[in-house]
């Protein structure tokens, strides 16, 4: 039943194209949801896409603006001019609105702004614009529906008809004082079932969850999800209902700060996909992998620097690439285990206990670890002395890295850092040094070097 | 606004407790949210838990199962009786209902199940029960609201008043034909703007999404992000309706599916979190260490392979480090890139495209990284030689290592196997073991060791 886009249907829009049979373009595009027009758009190369995009209507347009890959939207915006975006915005929800033009240059944000046709969904929308993106101001909708605590539900079921005309989703209706204070909420569901003659004093419910302006949207987020909100007011300063909040927008927010530690674990900055260009691509990644180089020239260093060492126990360097895996490993888990409690509240900043945790984790790994490693070496190389020199030394390093891999998040965290950064090529690769390090110091104090 | 646990508030309880005092107990947490109260219940030990369980309506001790940590669900469960847990399944929708049963022994499912009092609810719970938990005959609710295309919008309203009344969300009506075959759907909106004299079939919106019972999870997720729904009907194999999905049990779909990649990009098998024992995390973790030194074995083997070369060129053994953790990086940036663009739907199996593309950020990469490494060997050691042939390797490890991140989850996922199993540690060791075995294999050749 879903939509699929076949190379015929992308044929048949370029000839019509071709032959500038706009009619024809608009009764095959007719029934196709905006999200699979969007897709469409996205295979033709943008002279084709601005073509269809300007013989559909702006009310199926709007739509497909958003729905549209970031850098294919911005590629036509530019073939717009500020007349044609203020139309394609006059039929979006402010948020949505106030979302693209964020996106403009400033000069044409403004020529946008003067070409909006409806004054007050001008004003919403410039109001939304001085929120920052990342908070519940800058996630939130102006449109909502909002009746008077004074009001008799009949009176509320009227207003809400005209209100909500203009809305999609309604999900709960408001109450707000004179003041324009939020006050509590009317469920769609309670107002069809009350009688219409009884005040909505005495129907609404005063408990509800609301979020001010300024909240994080990872925390309008994690506080929808705890109490299952599919909706939620948001508050300015003095208690005046301001804005709404729905669950898609935070689907989108959860999506998104998922992928960004997804990708900050695999070392990758920047929101890019398999569909980027080459350069972006790069642009993203290689910073990550100079940095590991960076770190690894120490390590270099290092293994130089105990040169004699390992000519002397030649098994000592053959097990420096299990090291430094294991080392990697273990910390990758325990700051990825870090970020994750980080998320979800387990812990806020430092936390003792979990270092503790960490610490019991690691000795039976390390020990598990180091006991198969001299077993191993004892078996194929007998030297038991440097086996137990390269055990000891691998059960250390192993704490070691469980240990760092768990503070630096923290750390991170408690400054007010990203902690995610801390996770993957970085706390991998300063293990790494580390681990050599401390491998090499101390097998050579037990193998009396 | 957001409720805080205080130790104040956990040792009041337990006085209370203590000293048997139940209606106060009752006062004290009457106001607060299910989720705060399964919150608390956590903080306190398991019999004092139990007892607070007990004392509260099954009306709020239901929503407060839902809302608990699996362990602690678990161990209240297991201190009621088949009667007293069928009393909580009797206040939940069938969804929730049917997934606490499924967490019981086989003997008590039944036991429960006979207990059930609501004998309509007990037959949807037990049809719940037979589909696969990660599909969407396992993620839907048979709540829903839906009427007859035959009716009218009067004979609609006071059907749905009715229905309704069991529904924490209507969100849309279904329209279904004599056969319960899903037609259409109307908006709870179209419903309160129309006239109530009109038929049905005049007002409902023919078009709408739908999934089968069988369609997996992650599917039905990607497909509501898509077209942006709140809810989505279910149908079984004649197009009959037999449930709905509404967006709060996707966006758990969500966050489960980017934790579970999240943790196995870390090397994490399953799901454990920050707040879990030694032991729970231990045995998530210990495998994927142990994996990562079975496969360093190999490396051990090779580096005693290559003594003569790296004692004839010394240099050649320091860049070891740096060779594998680079040869990581781009190995898990890699497989990353690849697990979100299969999730995505960027491409299903096998892309030539993107492998080609992969295999020009791996060269860029390698190169710059290759001139940097032979710049740094030349300042530092002189060797121009040595410095050539670690450079070169440098390159073909750097290329080897992105086109196996690349093919290998895509080869996995052709075999219907989860691609995120080949990120982290399984893609960092195994490119280290390869990168090592070519860095020694090529630098050989050009020195001509």
């Amino acid at each position: 039943m879903e939509f699929k886009i076949s190379k015929e249907l992308i044929t048949q829009l370029q000839d019509l194209i071709r032959s500038n049979n706009s009619t024809e373009l608009e009764v095959l595009l007719a029934d196709l949801h905006f999200a699979d027009i969007a897709e469409i758009l996205d295979e033709l190369d943008i002279d084709d896409a601005t073509y269809i995009f300007k013989v559909l209507e702006s009310e199926k347009t709007a739509e497909i603006l958003l729905e549209m890959e970031d850098d294919l939207r911005e590629k036509i915006l530019k073939r717009l001019s500020p007349k044609e975006i203020a139309e394609e915005l006059d039929e979006l929800e402010t948020n949505d609105a106030a979302d693209i033009i964020a996106e403009l240059s400033q000069e044409k944000k403004e020529e946008v702004i003067q070409e909006l046709e409806d004054v007050e969904h001008a004003k919403d929308i410039v109001e939304l614009l001085r929120y920052k993106e990342n908070t519940a101001g800058g996630l939130m909708h102006k449109e909502l529906v909002k009746v008077n605590e004074n009001w008799t539900v009949l009176h509320c079921v009227k207003e809400m008809r005209i209100q909500a005309e203009n809305i999609s989703r309604v999900h709960s209706i408001y109450v707000v004082d004179d003041e324009d204070r939020l006050k509590g909420r009317l469920s769609l569901k309670d107002l069809l079932v009350s009688s219409t003659k009884k005040p909505i004093n005495d129907v609404y419910i005063r408990k509800l969850n609301s979020v001010n302006v300024d909240t994080e949207d990872v925390e309008v987020a994690r506080i929808m999800q705890k109490y299952d909100l599919e909706a939620i007011p948001v508050t300015d300063e003095m208690g005046r209902l301001v804005g709404r909040i729905t669950i898609d927008d935070i689907v989108d927010v959860i999506k998104e700060e998922a992928d960004k530690d997804y990708q900050l674990a695999a070392g990758i900055t920047q929101d890019v996909e398999a569909g980027d260009t080459v350069l972006e691509l790069t642009k993203a990644r290689l910073p990550w992998l100079l940095m590991g180089m960076f770190i690894e020239f120490f390590a270099s260093f290092i293994l130089k620097g105990n040169e004699e060492a390992f000519h002397t126990y030649q098994t000592l360097i053959i097990f420096v690439p299990l090291l430094s895996a294991t080392a990697g490993n273990i910390g990758a888990q325990a700051s990825a285990l870090v970020v994750q409690g980080l998320a979800n509240g387990t812990f806020t900043s430092f936390s003792k206990g979990y270092l503790a945790k960490e610490l019991r984790v690691a000795m039976i790994s390390g020990a598990i670890i180091a006991l198969t490693v001299f077993g191993f070496h004892s078996m194929i190389y007998g030297e038991y002395m440097a086996g137990l020199a390269i055990g000891i030394s691998l059960i250390v390093v192993i704490i070691f890295a469980g240990v760092l891999g768990t503070l630096i998040p923290m750390l991170l965290n408690r400054y007010k850092v990203d902690p995610a950064l801390a996770t993957g090529p970085f706390i991998t690769t300063t293990n790494d040094v580390f681990g050599i390090l401390l491998y090499f110091s101390i097998a050579k104090v037990i193998l009396g070097i």
